[in-house]
């Protein structure tokens, strides 16, 4: 349990502080002395305890050009940490709480937020903004006192940073923070991709292209639903029911089978060495005609194709988990769509991060929710480039890097 | 009531008959004499009392190459008829039996017939096939002994026609014939549509794209669930029950804005007067941002591109009822559905023919489902042409087509 006995010396004054900056793109990143401003209103200012890489951070990393690039930077969304101050007019948080900071916006009044239909926040539409969400501009400023600029509405590779409050979940102290800091992005994602979008049922084939911290969440999920099978369910059906269920993972990095079974995969395909059958094939094969649920947790057109081809004809939901950062577009048959193949999506999961993060914290603490698997490695803030270089080279699935010991 | 004295005399026996023959593409129908061979096993032959005409018809019909495409052929997939004898192997109806011949199969016996997934049959999939399901052969020749193909496993344009028992439905005698033949496609894809694949709340946005009887057909579902709002509707939410619901639709046709507001919809937009506004820019507008779901029942991906990108970004719902013929894929953005929107569809609405269609004529005999306004014209089977031109000029919803008087 982490103790919550911040004390808020510091509030309405600049925090320096060490952070990990990106000055340039796909250079390694410098731990700097910065100035981290006082939250203005809507705000608040956080003690980020730990932190974790994801392959977002990593893709804007290395962009150079682009909507929404710009550097010097702090990267950094999936953490955990400690109302150091609020700003006016916050009432939802005090210094002292434990929260997460979520790149996902959630401000409880729009329209989307009040709807139980999507997770979108109207008041603050999801963008890769390089400032604050109300006025755009920035709480970080370098030694020269220049500005640095935000990454995804958090900016977690900082001892301390501010964020909307639309952006931070207060959470129950009890969950050891490391574990806390993993439902900030990629895992919940997973989980939620099954349990909200999907709606897996039992004795389902379902394909998970790309074993990461996302896909391997999503046979979390689905384990979890094995588990429970009162709960959720959708009414168990005659002959699908008699089949085994299988879980095939799809990944170009061998190493990530073993890591898979723990998670609860069945059968695995290496793209790299399919010769010359294609992959949906080879599901096609496997599955007699297709997987019923086919998650695309990559991000890549080419692989969003692949997992719609791979669906069953008469059934198949391809739900995109990743984002596709090229711009490339999908070339769907309207016929596959009429003959039942569907295609759906989500960002965090179709989760609401107020009303939502709470419950997966206490599934945790209730041994319903697996979560300390995913971290494969732990390092000091001082080592975050080991942080990129492991995940790079597809060693992690989940790095916490602590910023503070 | 249709009295079911019909006697069989005739089985086992080729029974000599009128049929309207398509004998070139695009070219009026001839009403000639023609000879239907006796059911082989698992095939029943039925009398057709009515049928109607469907836009699949005339599209297939104008069509002069192509898969599936052979003349001479009869055409008709929108029927009702009795029972005059049937082949070995058939148990389910007798001489005699009211029955709906259905372009989609069910089985009972396969995965998919087995699943509540899909309404998919694996035995025999769907298909634009020129002779019986089972061995492909024609059970019709005309006057000098030449086959004459069949159409869409029904061929409907005959007073006497045979079709695999995985294509007929017993039903109800209880239900008008003329009404029962109207559920044999078009009213019954709308129906579905938003009834199994859409599940449409009160307080919703809808768009539809095609005013013809799958269209208005659609609007029938959704007033349906509005009377009946216990069944079959997700919790009803806050600030979006507050909000009237619109039902927009779209037609070339301005004859189509009457007839629709006698189902419902409370909107109108007329592609062709729009000005340099496009059709999506202008339902945005109206439903502000988006409609929560949008039906696409003409079956063009220039159409199809339309309701994608008239449907909300945090939600939206596009379905798919019209089959494209021109083989124009889509080309979908990942990240509008990664934010939010989706993309199915259905064949026949998603229902079960044997199961489903039962049901359907109770609730018509139950009056909570309206059949009658969709007949908007009646002729003898010697006008058939009359019917072609009615529809291709916009001016009929459905015209029975009476056989035999």
């Amino acid at each position: 349990m982490m103790e919550a006995k911040y004390s808020s010396d510091s509030a309405g004054k600049p925090i320096k502080c060490r952070a990990a900056v990106a000055r340039k793109a796909g250079e390694a990143l410098v731990i700097e002395e910065i100035e981290v401003l006082p939250p203005k209103a809507g705000e608040v200012r956080i003690k980020i305890i730990c932190t974790s890489l994801c392959h977002s951070d990593v893709t804007l990393w290395k962009t150079s050009a682009g909507p929404g690039v710009a550097f010097p930077r702090i990267f950094g969304h999936e953490a955990a940490g400690i109302v150091e101050s609020v700003g006016e007019e916050v009432e939802e948080v005090k210094t002292g709480d434990i929260v997460i900071p979520v790149f996902k916006s959630n401000c409880g009044e729009c329209r989307d937020c009040k709807s139980q239909k999507t997770n979108a926040c109207t008041k603050f539409p999801l963008q890769l903004s390089t400032g604050m969400p109300r006025d755009g501009t920035t709480r970080f400023m370098d030694s020269n006192g220049q500005p640095i600029y935000h990454f995804f509405s958090v900016s977690s590779f900082s001892e301390y940073t501010v964020v909307d409050i639309a952006h931070v979940v207060k959470i129950n102290p009890d969950i050891p923070i490391e574990k806390a800091c993993l439902l900030s992005c990629g895992v919940t994602t997973g989980l939620g991709a099954v349990e909200k979008i999907a709606q897996v049922e039992k004795g389902s084939t379902v394909a998970i292209f790309g074993l990461g911290a996302v896909g391997l969440a999503i046979f979390d999920g689905y384990e979890l639903k094995k588990a429970i099978p009162q709960r959720n369910w959708k009414v168990a059906e005659g002959a699908r029911l008699q089949e085994a269920s299988k879980i095939i993972g799809v990944d170009l990095n061998p190493a990530k089978f073993e890591i898979g079974k723990k998670f609860g995969i069945t059968d695995f395909i290496n793209p790299g060495t399919c010769g010359e059958k294609s992959v949906s094939q080879i599901i096609k094969e496997m599955t007699d005609g297709g997987a019923d649920y086919c998650f695309e947790c990559v991000g890549l057109a080419s692989v969003m194709q692949d997992a719609f081809n791979s669906s069953s004809l008469s059934y198949g939901k391809t739900i995109l988990v990743g984002l596709e950062m090229h711009g490339t577009p999908l070339n769907i048959n309207s016929y596959d769509i009429v003959m039942g193949k569907s295609l759906m999506g989500c960002i965090f999961g179709g989760f609401k991060p107020k009303s939502d993060l709470p419950i997966l914290v206490d599934k945790y603490l209730h041994k319903k929710l697996q979560l300390d698997e995913f971290i494969s490695h732990e390092v000091k803030l001082e080592d975050i480039n080991e942080a990129f270089e492991l995940l790079h080279q597809g060693k992690s699935l989940r790095c916490i890097i602590w910023m503070h010991k």
